[in-house]
């Protein structure tokens, strides 16, 4: 056996250990029974241990060094590139900063949960002092092995080719247009009426129409679940994907809407090409492009006009009425009302970016060592007026204190949101070039728009860089215009 | 770090592995949509290597060597024996044997699946031969490493110090007077009149019911759940057990004896010492101790008169239906009937020992080398015909090939069903002397009786032999009488 097989048979390997530690995270979060937790967090650090062991197992270093001069298919040399990478992501840090960070992230989101609910902006800077601080420590030690600027290295674990530069000019842009066009929806939605929902929404009810959703957006139940659990999310293998949603009887639209976008991220994985399985260059292409794909179905098809005719029969079917509020037109007014507000986790799609310029502009400057955590709800005041016209002065709780990534240590990630939306937007664009979606959509025949994705995104994995799986894909590199077309064109023009 | 704490590090991470295996494994069996199948069965044998290596490192035989000559607390002591009779266990068989044994124990039982359906006796012995063989192997090698004989030597696996000997004297005891009493009791009952039950009964009906059987019988929620699998076992770990049903619409019976049965394995393993955990020491002490207390659930308790005064409003209330066919009186009577049948698994309470002394009689010969598999189908049925008056010649699929033990090579199980019957009955023999059962169970507090299994049997695990545990608990090793006397009180003098 060569070098390169013996790695690729190391990561197969290791992905199969991660498969088990999935699964057991996904019954850890929906099923198990809150008395197995500390046995269950005793084997999963157990099985954390093996893992790590085997990542950092000292013959890979000669392993690459080897395999880098047989002689391998184009393939192969794609795929050894980012066994390279993952193997480098996983060796990068030292273990001591490992467990520190582990160890002072768990505390400062553990200690979160309270603070926040008690305004405790005084309590939690103290905690998530010391986070940014190793936070930047791992920065500099990626920097330093990159090339990259500090923030640009943690933004590369998420969205591998990415920099601050780019999105410095992308965001700058969406800042030149998004204020006024938030204050041009809101005057026009001002004039609409919309009817109110009659809650409650029985769960098994939810739960039906979830599924039906699903299926119609081709969501694959012999190889995934849809279960419960308090945080929404898409879990499990390509194989075996389990997303979750939570149900609120007063409001079935959360459900629906998070079954939907979690079914986005579902087929993705679902998608991914069985060639390349439990292989670095067989995985999603990056959390941007993760998100693109959720988005893909909550925003730009679930949203629509014509999707909102699609679903109007099925929720008036499962929740046996025929009531007013349940009438397309109303679903879609209430699928695309616009109002600023505190809360990312609530916002419409027109909002949802000045929430993330604002997180990303705050998050760089910390990490590039620019501000300090005593300037951050300042800051955050200042931005939420600039972008959304709303003060959180020493509103801790809606304002710097309302999201979980900061507390243990996860810089970097935000932009991939609002990255997810602009891709979404572009990939529409292309599709509605080659098809009609507006009249597929009317069909109820989703399936050629879906090969689509399957084709130039899903099938792709990790074969391509993102801009170059972008480029094939559209036939050009991220283009935010389009994202503004289409908020202008489904929020203005309509 | 002595050694003997090295060892017990060791054992735990190996428990640990243990757990994610149990779960996903439950997940396999009762969650997983199917085209999870190939990707999970890969990552679980991944970790079946990685603990086995673990198992069977060679550093191990010098740790044990060490830590027997270190000062050690009784209790240490006593955690040690077990330790070393774990790995001893895992390092008696030949890597080659083990390997060839589950492959051709995997063929035999994927072929008997099918050829059981169409009574291929020709087929499936062939099939059976090698596995014969390679149990033979087994039990040669770990007879020449316990001096015991080599059914024994098997027998031993699931039942630490029971050996031929003892149970050739309590089966013939048995086989002295069981065919008559059988004869009595059909006897008697010819003359009673069961009402059928009417089905069907809803599945969440019944699911409903299901767990209310368990709370009464005191399964603790927070340590453990209830869900559906094709075949249904207890799994998971103690601190998060997992006990699965399957529902039949045309008989809920089936399901609720089939929890009650498994809440009884489930209280042990819940009950088992937090002391002990992840530990050999701490593990439930034999395959019949295990079966004494789902036993216990099931026919003790369960199939009582006084139980049946209990259930039947919790079934009357739980189907809505104050039907004859739900009468206290009914149930019990159709609890209790007694009828010879070909099958094991079918058999009730009184014909079901001379379906384990039969295969009992046929293993042991056939592992001490006295009978071939040819021989099998005359000998079955000759015994069929002597025990249980009926015949099985020329019917394979309900005589010799029901089971599906002796295909992947479990020889040596089968006492562990009877054994653990008549453990079961001198409990609550003991138990009746210290308190009127029947008494609690009419009001409804069966809280005394299950604290005399957890403070006699449940919180001493594995830290005394089967006999001094039995001892201990009822004041004489087995006594098989308790059984015998059992029967005729319940089937005969009621
Ligand atoms: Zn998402
Ligand atoms: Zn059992």
């Amino acid at each position: 056996m060569n070098y390169y097989n013996k790695l690729e048979r190391h990561a197969k390997k290791l992905s199969r250990l991660g498969h088990l530690n999935a699964i057991c995270g996904w019954d850890q979060a929906a099923i198990m029974p809150n008395g197995g937790a500390q046995a269950r967090s005793e084997a999963m650090a157990e099985l954390a241990v093996i893992s790590h062991e085997l990542a950092t197992a000292s013959y890979l270093e000669n392993w690459f060094t080897e395999a880098e001069t047989e002689e391998l298919t184009p393939e192969q040399r794609v795929s050894l590139v980012a066994l390279k990478r993952q193997w480098m992501m996983q060796n990068i840090l030292p273990a001591e900063l490992v467990e520190q960070q582990s160890l002072t992230g768990s505390q400062c989101e553990h200690a979160w949960r309270s603070q926040r609910k008690t305004n405790d902006w005084e309590g939690f800077k103290t905690n998530l002092k010391p986070v940014v601080e190793l936070a930047r420590q791992e920065a500099a030690i990626r920097a330093q092995a990159t090339g990259l600027s500090r923030y640009d290295a943690l933004l590369d674990i998420y969205e591998p080719g990415m920099t601050s530069a780019v999105l410095d000019g992308i965001f700058t842009e969406v800042k030149s247009w998004l204020p006024q066009l938030i204050q041009q929806v809101e005057a026009k939605q001002a004039t609409e009426v919309t009817i109110p929902l009659s809650a409650p929404f029985a769960i098994e009810q939810q739960q039906a129409l979830s599924l039906d959703a699903m299926k119609l957006l081709g969501f694959d139940f012999e190889h995934g679940r849809l279960d419960i659990s308090t945080h929404p999310f898409c879990g499990g293998v390509p194989t075996d994907v389990r997303i979750t949603t939570r149900y609120d009887e007063n409001d079935y639209t959360s459900a629906l809407m998070g079954v939907i976008h979690e079914t986005g991220h579902a087929r993705y994985e679902q998608g991914l090409p069985q060639q390349w399985r439990d292989l670095p260059v067989g995985e999603a292409r990056s959390m941007g492009i993760h998100e693109s794909q959720s988005l893909f179905c909550e925003m730009q098809l679930s949203r629509s006009e014509s999707f909102s005719r699609l679903l109007a029969p099925m929720i008036q079917q499962a929740f046996d009425s025929k009531e007013d509020s349940l009438s397309a037109e109303n679903l879609c007014l209430i699928n695309t009302r616009v109002k600023p507000g505190f809360i990312r986790v609530d916002a419409d799609e027109v909002t949802y970016p000045a929430h993330v310029i604002l997180r990303y502009e705050i998050e760089r400057d910390l990490i590039e060592g620019n501000i300090e955590v005593d300037d951050i709800p300042a800051i955050w005041d200042q931005k939420m007026s600039q972008y959304l016209g709303l003060s959180t002065l020493g509103n801790f709780t809606d304002g710097c204190m309302q999201d979980i990534h900061w507390t243990d240590g996860s810089f970097g990630y935000f932009p991939s949101y609002t990255l997810g939306a602009m891709y979404a937007a572009q990939f529409m664009a292309t599709i509605n070039k080659e098809m009609n979606v507006e009249q597929l959509v009317s069909q109820g025949n989703l399936t050629p728009v879906f090969e689509w994705l399957h084709n130039n995104i899903w099938d792709k994995a990790s074969t391509l860089s993102t801009d170059k799986l972008v480029e094939q894909a559209t036939g050009e590199t991220l283009n935010p215009e389009h994202f503004k077309k289409h908020l202008i064109e489904r929020y203005l023009n309509n």
